[in-house]
């Protein structure tokens, strides 16, 4: 009897860690300090709740059914402005709206892939990502990074075989938060062309990039679309996780196949979801701007706190966008490590062995520290529960 | 080279059937007659629209990521409706909420089968379920329906394989609109139950059933939840099309396997939906009375009607739900028919070839009227552009 799709997969990793704080405790003076989840914890600013609540009342259209593949003058709005923010060429027909970023990934692979393709995925991988395959009988091909995190380029033209349809990169990345170089993705970018395969390149966290500027140049090729599927997120830019609204930009051909996709699996993005992203688009840049400001302050913060920790064992091994990910000094596996952690130190973080496959022991020394819902104080907080922890706790 | 999930099957037909609009005008006095989508063109009532938006800017959590299988307040709520409702006993643990009624076939399929495996649907089927099996690698087995509309359990019984993993039931059926007898869903999951499959039955429409009382009396069963898998949607009931609300109830089990598949295509349910259909339950039952008879008079009104058309080689082979079924005179496929009835009389309709197998013929002599939008003065018009028609167009 073969397996159903689910059956080939593991449960969603979020909820597992979830269930670690079933019977602890936490006080006032010690609250659970929570980097499990890469989600803003605050909602969207008030204006933008007050956009969404007069289309609610006011846009009839908003309560029906709209195109599968997105509000129109959202799609257009993002070719705009991701033709402006990469100086390249996008046009509306190449954009759609998905349910969110996962499902823009879970669109792109169906068009990509049948029983029995490969897509090669860096390692540490997204978890999500490894199940979506898993679910589509298409095997993930880990590509170990290396010492400074980045996969390379020439390690995985040696893992392409007839049945590769794609490499997925994502930058700035989950779970190791390291932005990769914009010649890096271009290096992957020409190696997809020359197979013949996608890039998809999920840049879900790229609205807090430390660089300024296009964080690659891919887009500023006239035949782009010829190799790349980008996929992008609203949640983290305008606090929008809980309305989900993502996109995915590939060429007119491609979304005529993701079309199929959507209809069946959600007939439209919700439609007050898509009003806010366009409204946010529109008009809170400035304070997009602001709030990557302050990604970025808690990103150095967390540089600054390190000494803290070194002495102790711990290393930091990739930092930006909303992760931290770090290698740990204890003699047990993160996976024992994390649940631990929630008990000894009020702190739920995720194990580097959610994001690695079985048998890559590397995850096992690792954490991800899911920094952003921290400010200075609470990072401090953080370090220093972490620093004084007993040392083969 | 294998297919791309999406290349093994078809472009979605609302979307093809929209494009037989192209370059044809309407005007005022003889404005275009759209009975192709089951979707209500009106939006919600104006006490659920400023519920939505009180949400929208009250409730801080309506905006972040909500739990996979949906708000615990209105999982437990249609637990209890449907437990009422149906005369049975459903948990709380049993209901999950999805981002419409697709995604909950999608997520159903999911749990049951693997490449290669087969799934039963009556024929004339619901397309996106035909699709969304393509897209999984599942063998969509057709069932032709008995001349009374009526999917024979024995028939099925026969088409039983090691390979079948469910059999799937629409119940007032889409495209038909004939509701299934109690007696005759019994019959469908006592197979199912006695082959160890599962029975998917999709109550989309249930809200607009012509009989009071439980539709059937699977969930009186304390042990339904062995086969039964049953799914619902919010968007017709409530007019929530554009907020993608829909749910499945099976057993606890089973819903664990759906979690993955959910928290990977979705992560949740887009969240103002959900706080609407939670507020619709609770105090739209009244409204919904009212729309449910409102339905019930135009289902009367198109067989008052019907005698206009009969002289003329007309037949009414299903009427429920949302939908007439009708068998159309002409010498030509339904596939010609419709577009030419959209020039010809101002009708877009969907051919009964958008409802069939290919290779099966049956569908080319049908149309799938979805009356729901029209009211008694729209379907006389309705009536009327067919019976002008020239005997062979």
């Amino acid at each position: 009897m073969t397996l159903s799709r689910t059956a080939t997969t593991f449960f969603p990793p979020v909820m597992e860690a979830r269930r670690w704080l079933d019977g602890v405790t936490f006080t006032p003076d010690r609250p659970l300090i929570n980097v499990s989840q890469a989600a803003p914890v605050d909602p969207p600013p008030e204006a933008l709740r007050r956009a969404m609540a007069e289309v609610t009342l006011s846009n009839d259209e908003a309560h029906l059914y709209g195109p599968v593949l997105g509000l129109p003058e959202l799609r257009a709005e993002l070719a705009r402005q991701t033709a402006e923010k990469y100086a390249g060429v996008v046009t509306d027909e190449q954009v759609c709206i998905t349910s969110g970023c996962n499902q823009a990934f879970a669109a792109a692979i169906a068009t990509l892939c049948g029983e029995g393709d490969e897509v090669i995925l860096p390692t540490p991988w997204y978890f999500n990502h490894k199940m979506w395959l898993d679910m589509s009988g298409v095997a993930a091909v880990p590509l170990p990074v290396e010492a400074d995190m980045l996969p390379d380029p020439a390690r995985a033209e040696a893992l392409i075989t007839p049945r590769t349809r794609a490499i997925t990169l994502i930058t700035p990345n989950n779970p190791t938060g390291v932005e990769y170089p914009a010649a890096l993705v271009q290096a992957f970018f020409d190696l997809a062309r020359r197979h013949g395969i996608a890039l998809i390149l999920d840049e879900t966290y790229r609205d807090f990039h430390s660089r300024p500027g296009p964080p690659h140049a891919l887009f500023s090729d006239p035949d782009w679309h010829d190799t790349l599927i980008h996929l992008y997120s609203f949640s983290k830019a305008y606090r929008l996780t809980g309305h989900r609204v993502g996109a995915l930009i590939a060429s007119k051909a491609r979304l005529a196949e993701v079309e199929k996709f959507l209809d069946t699996v959600a007939i439209c993005p919700a439609q007050i979801g898509q009003h806010g992203a366009l409204w946010g688009m529109q008009n809170l840049g400035p304070w997009l701007a602001g709030e990557r400001e302050e990604i970025l302050a808690r990103r150095a913060a967390i540089s600054d706190l390190m000494p803290k920790l070194e002495p102790l064992g711990w290393e930091l091994l990739g930092l930006g966008g909303y992760f931290a990910y770090m290698r740990h000094p204890f003699d047990i596996s993160s996976a024992d490590l994390a649940p631990q952690l929630v008990r000894d130190a009020g702190v739920l973080s995720l194990p580097g062995t959610m994001f690695t496959p079985e048998g890559d022991n590397s995850g096992a020394a690792q954490l991800r520290i899911a920094f952003a819902n921290l400010d200075a104080a609470g990072l401090t907080t953080l370090f220093d529960r972490l620093a004084a922890l007993p040392r083969n706790a």
